[in-house]
C-alpha cells in the first residue's frame, strides 16, 4: 500500500534494506492556520519518550527534524535500531 | 521538502486543505526480520495517549491502520481534528 511504498522509497530498491534498521515516526497537522495551537514541539518530547520506552537506542542515535509551513506542520523522528541479536532459546 | 510534498500530495492540490484539518502520525519500523520484538501493536496504544493529550477528538475521529510486510511494519493515525474557532482575545 501507499505507506509502504513510501518508507520503501519506489526508486531506490536498497531503501528497504535501510528502512529494516530504522523505526521512523512522521507526525503532520496543519501549520499556521491553528495558531497559538501549535502543539508538535510540546508533543515532539512526549513521542520521543514513548519511542525511547520500547528502543533501547543511543541518544545519538535520534534525528529530530521539525518543518513549519503556511498550512503544515511537520515533525520527523528518525532512531537508527541497534542490530538484531540471534536470540537462542533454551529448552 | 519531502516530507511536506508526501503529506500535500503533489498530485491533488486540494490535499493541503484536507490535511490541514487533520493530524496524521505514521510509524515505520522493520517488519518479520525483528522476529519477537514487533513493537507497533504496543506502541500504539501509546501513541493514542500522547495524541489525546493534545487533541481534543472524538474517538470515532480516530483512524488506525498498520500494516505488516516481510521488511517492513508500519502504524498510520489519523487524527480529524475540530474546526479551530475564532477566538477573541479580551483587552
Amino acid at each position: 500500500m501507499s505507506w509502504l511504498n513510501f518508507f520503501r522509497g519506489k526508486a531506490e530498491p536498497a531503501s528497504a534494506d535501510i528502512a529494516r534498521d530504522r523505526l521512523t515516526m512522521i507526525v503532520a497537522t496543519g501549520g499556521n492556520r491553528r495558531n497559538g495551537d501549535d502543539f508538535l514541539p510540546r508533543m515532539q518530547k512526549d513521542l520521543m519518550e514513548v519511542v525511547l520506552r520500547y528502543v533501547n537506542v543511543d541518544p545519538s542515535k535520534v534525528k529530530i527534524s521539525t518543518e513549519r509551513g503556511a498550512d503544515l506542520s511537520t515533525l520527523a523522528i528518525e532512531v537508527e535500531l541497534p542490530p538484531v541479536k540471534e536470540v537462542r532459546r533454551a529448552g
